[in-house]
């Protein structure tokens, strides 16, 4: 159990009334509790263009394979289908929406982490909104994407990917995205949930159905994609979280003229620490957030360790650094997956009050 | 080269402009042309909420692999990955768009063909709106899906799924889509299109980057994973593409209490003729819609015939068949990826016509 001071939780409801009227009271009154997640009533949307486009890739030949006869559908009859040619591989799927009360300088682009694409910030495992239309609804052209190899990107054959992708049992993430400890257990009495955990644990299948397998030897050709967006798309603000760290800090360093204020969401892989590297950061505002019970946890210590030692080179550099511990701001229970957290919103307005301090948005 | 009778051009550049004002008369004058792309001058949409959801799956074992040492990011610490364990395999993914000014009486639901996702409908090759947008702009709730394996749905590794799936060369859909003979060329001087053609082969390598790699093993969890989505959505009206038509035609069947039409456009995949299959059709709305270049094709006469026996069978069972063969009433050089081609506004307005005659919408 965990509360508000009095004084912080006005603030905060005014502040949230204010500058978007998206939550109800109801749920206000529910946010950090621990208790079943109420689907809030909010206003309607006015979202005026949506559309989606793919970027980069890069041509492969694959020569010397057998020709098949492929049955494409039970009962058909066979297609011959020659493996030999050229395929376009690497390209990356990316969303947008736009709403129509801007109130945003730039627009955000939302990366996902690994094992899991753009669907990260568009619904919670039990049906809430996510970050998604949150900076919809607070006046931002938000652009969604699935990383190269996940989600509507696509994939290569082992012909030209030979590393297989990797995939995870739904015990996996249980623990090691902070929910609780152990793994998933379809009797609620038998999960071991971190107590205050905000994480909407009955929706966690949902959570699991968002979950695609993950290549581990994409980060390359994931960053040139994720850099060809920015130059089609920015000037702009880029959030990422978890292996997203890697791809935002290593854009952000490769076109400091296009990122103009990065926001690490539990990163989980570094940026450039080469000198010069360090020196296209100068003056850049990077605010960087983690969740509840990392204590507790045996990877999360050294990943914050590591990620805030680079934080004090970049600072040297001229960057503009925020740390936000959510503990230590009364904001308590979240998991690594803090944008489907039930307290979700709550989080997606510490960034964007960051945001707007720093002049990107009213 | 084609024309519209001016009787007809006139009656529908009235309708166009009465129900959606959607496309600038400049777009109309242009359409139907083989000339370089326009992106029309939209009015602004005003969509109230989106969203996504993920629906079915189940659980599968997997047991006595190797436990495997995987680095997730080069140069990081090597993790343990357990194999073994319970996964939740074939679900879908499913986005959602409500336009403010809804005039359907019903949701529609988008199932895309084979080896393609959702993306089919959101955006032409060449940067245009595709019928995701025209049935919002035109007052449709509107369900977009990756099937399953596709897309946002993930896939299952080979210890659950045994068999591989299929990668297509770039050349590959140029002839079989219907866009024109040979394969891609980069070279606009060398590419043999169809005279007339209505593709947009300028974007035809976005259109590549749109497409994923497909299983000939998951027709029959496709197909439980629809049902589960028109349990879970409809009453509604179901419009599918290509492998789409075996889908939508047999989860009509089953349940034809919430499929209230059926749109089929350019079916590969048939429905079940078993006799009890046949009658739950009976006063279904069914309107099949094929473009051009059929004849020339070497697999399509043939897969038309099958649909168009198949809808004969459907006819004496009480089902409304409706066929529209688009280049007869003047409709001319629509390709296979008919929802893309520079006149796809104009064959959508053709579906929504026939969707409003049958008291669909206003």
């Amino acid at each position: 159990m965990w509360f508000f001071k009095r004084k912080h939780q006005l603030k905060q409801t005014r502040a949230h009334l204010r500058t978007a009227s998206l939550i109800s009271l109801s749920l206000l009154a529910t946010v950090g509790q621990a208790q079943p997640s109420v689907t809030p009533k909010l206003p309607p949307m006015n979202i005026v263009d949506i559309g989606s486009f793919h970027v980069g890739g890069r041509f492969a030949e694959v020569s010397g394979k057998e020709v098949k006869d492929v049955v494409f559908t039970p009962g058909g009859a066979p297609a011959r289908l020659d493996p030999n040619g050229k395929y376009l591989v690497e390209s990356m799927y990316v969303q947008y929406f736009t709403p129509k009360n801007l109130k945003a300088k730039l627009p955000i682009l939302l990366w996902h982490g690994g094992g899991l694409t753009g669907v990260t910030y568009e619904s919670t495992p039990d049906g809430r909104e996510g970050w998604q239309q949150y900076f919809i609804r607070n006046g931002w052209k938000t652009y969604v994407s699935d990383a190269v190899e996940r989600g509507r990107s696509g994939f290569a054959s082992p012909d030209i990917w030979p590393s297989p992708p990797q995939y995870l049992t739904i015990d996996n993430p249980w623990s090691r995205f902070r929910i609780g400890t152990g793994g998933w257990n379809d009797d609620p009495a038998q999960r071991k949930q971190f107590a205050g955990s905000q994480f909407p644990a009955e929706g966690y299948l949902n959570f699991m159905r968002q979950v695609v397998p993950r290549w581990t030897s994409t980060d390359e050709v994931t960053i040139k994609a994720y850099t060809e967006l920015v130059d089609k798309v920015c000037p702009c603000v880029v959030l990422v979280h978890s292996q997203g760290g890697q791809f935002g800090q290593k854009v952000a360093q490769a076109r400091p003229d296009k990122v103009k204020a990065l926001v690490l969401v539990e990163p989980a892989g570094l940026g450039d620490p080469a000198p010069e590297k360090l020196a296209a950061l100068n003056g850049m505002p990077i605010l960087t957030v983690y969740g509840d019970y990392i204590d507790q946890d045996s990877r999360w210590p050294s990943m914050r360790k590591g990620q805030l030692g680079l934080n004090e080179k970049y600072t040297a550099a001229g960057a503009k650094i925020d740390v936000i511990n959510l503990p230590e701001i009364g904001i308590k229970g979240n998991s690594h997956m803090m944008m489907m957290d039930k307290n979700n919103m709550q989080v997606a307005q510490v960034i964007n009050d960051w945001l707007k301090k720093k002049g990107f948005t009213q």
